[in-house]
């Protein structure tokens, strides 16, 4: 079974759902957010009322994950003729871990028009792997090949600060055909921008991430187990807290996904920057 | 009171708030969605174990918020030292008409870096108001000065495609001392992206909006009730669906809220664009 495929596995029992944290995507002191957010997506399309496709989710981490089992619990909110909603939260013992909503919704065809711009960048296969080996497991269930923003470490106080902004192209590893739980997983791969801006290793951490869907069942086939580019930038560093925008294109040129995130972030040292 | 004051003005009844919705932000078939998600703010706000400020808020629009009564309810999901989760939802009778989510955190200080650039554009002073009469009433709440990206009808199919960006300055009319019930309204306060590009008055409705907070209190103060400018662009309309990010600047270059959301639009006529 597919790493991803184990970290998203769901037993139903009683009211609720059953899983368990996955050692394959490991990071500091828990499993890789995004797993986590695929996760509690997959129990909302286990629903069996759930109709449609998935269009928006937002995931909100209250507590770190413990390493072990967690529940998870989904509830209907609304179903319309072509919109549905439910809330689901995970938990562990008596202590809510996450809350998250999702919305699923029929996709109707019609006016179509991509307004952003995919950045033109070399292709995934002209580009190394990054040659350090990784040092938290769930990085290594990702290929990644960086065509920009790859973070630098500052080596001092006074150096120029990182860019916000990379572009990396991104494939399950191993190869995984796409799909709406890989997505909603690859959604949150990126390297947190505080550690890109300020160069070193801090203590990060996501606190709510929301991404939305732009794609069918046909646009995910299309793209198969082939790369994605991923594309995230970030427009403040404020009070111990940064934001991160991120898009998602098949090489082909769709626009698979788009996700935003807050996390925070606490560097103990003081490091010049914009004051403004 | 001020209009914005009457809208988000709740009462205590036993586990939950009661409102009421204001005609003085009339949409087209409910309430303005940035006042519906003010008012919930405000329930969490109003929680007495609300703990620290507003740092992100989801608000997924399930239902029409029919006219008149409505009751809110807010569960604390999570405390804990500095942040905290609450899930909040609107019903109306036996119907969730809401779900959201609010996350509150403590903003210690520390590093500080604007990545994002505030657009120079001319102040607001220098701009002339729209002078059609607004065609809802929840507009007139608004004093709105487009630096840029004022919707233009398109006469004809063949008609370029409009842009999906706009610079306006915007403050609440009457005037209100910005605060984050009065940020998180605006940050809903674009017309939708799809009636820009579009060129025509189709049928829209915002299904999920994320709001983040870059700004504490001594931040808003400083705003008094000046205009903040608002930038809001798009990145695709497929589907049924688009996209829209949206930035809330101080005249003084401070990035106080970024935002996103997902709209639904129905074009009946099929409009020629990117079929990429």
């Amino acid at each position: 079974m597919h790493p991803l495929d184990a970290a998203t596995k769901l037993e139903t029992s009683g009211e609720k759902l059953t899983g368990a944290t996955s050692d394959a995507y490991w990071n500091f002191t828990g499993p890789f957010g995004g797993a986590t957010a695929a996760a509690l997506l997959q129990a909302a399309m286990q629903h069996p009322k759930r109709q449609n496709l998935p269009i928006a989710m937002t995931i909100n981490y209250c507590a770190p994950v413990a390493k072990g089992a967690f529940d998870i619990h989904v509830s209907e909110k609304r179903t319309n003729r072509s919109t549905q909603h439910f809330a689901v939260e995970m938990t562990q013992g008596a202590d809510t871990i996450i809350t998250s909503t999702s919305v699923f919704a029929s996709r109707p065809e019609g006016f179509f028009h991509t307004s952003g711009k995919m950045p033109d960048v070399l292709p995934p296969e002209k580009i190394d792997p990054p040659k350090a080996k990784a040092p938290l497991a769930w990085i290594d269930r990702f290929d990644m090949r960086f065509a920009s923003g790859f973070p630098v470490m500052r080596g001092k106080d006074d150096a120029p600060l990182g860019s916000a902004r990379t572009e990396v192209w991104m494939r399950d590893e191993p190869r995984r055909k796409m799909d709406f739980i890989s997505l909603m997983n690859m959604s949150d791969a990126f390297f947190a921008r505080p550690f890109h801006v300020l160069g070193r290793l801090i203590t990060v951490g996501t606190i709510s991430m929301t991404t939305y869907f732009h794609c069918d069942e046909a646009d995910l086939a299309e793209v198969g187990d082939d790369y994605l580019l991923g594309v995230a930038d970030a427009s403040i560093f404020a009070k111990g807290y940064a934001d991160q925008t991120a898009w998602l294109w098949s090489r082909g040129g769709k626009l698979l996904a788009t996700s935003q995130q807050m996390l925070y972030f606490r560097d103990k040292a003081f490091v010049p920057g914009d004051k403004k």
